[in-house]
């Protein structure tokens, strides 16, 4: 079956990318508003018969997920004969639980909504808390990716003496894959709450830091308060430098220039959510998916 | 069945109305932002096995629609027996065909990502033009109801000596059917285009317009255009006043103000979209099919 990529102006690094590695033809969708703020979804390529790959990058995820629900709906009654949604980055996961009461569990309601337009859903470390799996609420085929190869070979090519560090105890597990991959050290910030505001952060293992490359690692920067405790502790040991790396660079409420400010040297993200910080391309791996 | 209206901040006076009518209890829908601009929505009353009634109208839809999908999840699943949609503006209805290649024809997609989550969908004169009617889209049980009775006794109450106008020929069996109930004559503006920049407007039929209290009606008042057109000619015959009807008002690029200008005296509208301009109440009318 012939293959089309699809994308949106925000995300369309990511979807040429993933067209060069599939070798098959990009085309970028257009969106206009009319004056009363409806948009009217336009494809420019020809669908007929194809397997379409729609490429969106589910951050400020509002507006895009009737975005891709439109533009897989269109691809279709123009004749495709497969509509895939590549979403790096999957939105509304944390939203797992009724966490008060009459709170909605928004990740449930937007699979719901997602589903139907797609037969296929390939998205890179989904932030997976309360799920096992996508499918749980996503009724379509999943397939979840995962970065963490690509992060250490780009740690193991960058760095000489480097030591992984997980900000926290969730991420432990994930630095210590990167970890085995890059050949480094592993340890994780481990938080002890003396009171309301005192709170204590310690490393977990006892390993050297002075004198090595720090790597935070982490999935999601958002508003990085994690990675920015991270760094606060860390510099105390006196590394030669520190690197925060992240799967999904949200960066949000100005975080860059926080994390910048605490002291990282360098920030470094995949293309998941596009960023100047992009430094590990998916194309590769979401290409071998397709 | 006990009842229960939700509505949300933009839509909560109607949504008072209707709750009023139905002499049941009303509660505003809480929506949060987070950080990453993901939204999470709260309802604040109990809903388990009432009929709950979700008031939202879809002007400035795209937020809108995820919004009632997540409240309606919400409700389905913190009990509630039914879930019946209020919109008294429909959205996205003029999207009912492909223009140009490519497009998408976005009312059925929106009906499709909608209708899952509600049994019933309640409107107030939506613009179909192509569709006979909504059940061709939405895949549950639709009422449409129209607000001509209650605008034809609007003039019949406000105004002695009316003539009714329809702005276009689309807009004249409309006009029609509302001078009827006003007991009024009815005429419509007439456009004979002559070039690609000079158009003509005649008065359709032969009555007098001199010393008459005019009103205009029209569905939809989006950038007023058409109306702006129609008062221009109108106001050659010397009517005594000129006031404006529309059933939704979206008053879109200022069109208001623009309105006025042109020599509007009044403009009215009901409150299927919430305006200054709000005169004619609907919630009587929604709450009988309920």
């Amino acid at each position: 079956m012939k293959k089309i990529v699809l994308s949106f102006s925000y995300s369309q690094k990511l979807g040429r990318n993933l067209a060069k590695k599939l070798n098959c033809k990009f085309s970028m969708v257009k969106i206009k508003e009319f004056p009363d703020k409806e948009k009217l979804i336009q494809l420019n390529a020809d669908v007929k018969n194809k397997q379409v790959i729609i490429v969106d990058s589910l951050y400020i995820p509002d507006e895009k997920i009737l975005d891709i629900c439109l533009t897989a709906d269109t691809a279709k009654d123009l004749g495709a004969k497969q509509v895939i949604l590549v979403a790096p980055y999957l939105c509304y996961l944390r939203q797992d639980k009724r966490f008060h009461t009459g709170e909605s569990i928004s990740s449930k309601t937007i699979a719901k909504i997602v589903s139907p337009f797609f037969s296929k859903l390939i998205t890179v470390d989904p932030h997976l808390h309360r799920y096992k799996s996508l499918g749980i609420i996503y009724r379509l085929k999943t397939k979840v990716l995962t970065a963490n190869y690509l992060i250490g070979e780009y740690i193991k090519k960058h760095y000489t003496n480097p030591v992984i560090i997980g900000p926290d105890e969730e991420s432990y597990q994930w630095a210590e894959v990167i970890a085995k991959i890059a050949g480094a050290e592993v340890t994780v910030c481990k938080k002890t709450r003396f009171s309301s505001r005192k709170v204590k952060v310690l490393l977990k293992n006892n390993i050297t830091i002075k004198g090595k490359e720090v790597i935070i690692v982490d999935d999601i920067i958002s508003t990085a308060h994690t990675m920015i405790e991270a760094i606060k502790h860390v510099k105390k040991y006196k590394p030669v430098s520190i690197t925060c790396i992240g799967v999904h660079g949200l960066f949000v409420e100005n975080a860059y220039n926080k994390l910048k400010k605490a002291g990282a040297d360098l920030i470094v993200t995949t293309n998941s959510v596009p960023h100047t910080t992009n430094k590990i391309d998916l194309s590769g791996l979401i290409s071998k998916e397709i």
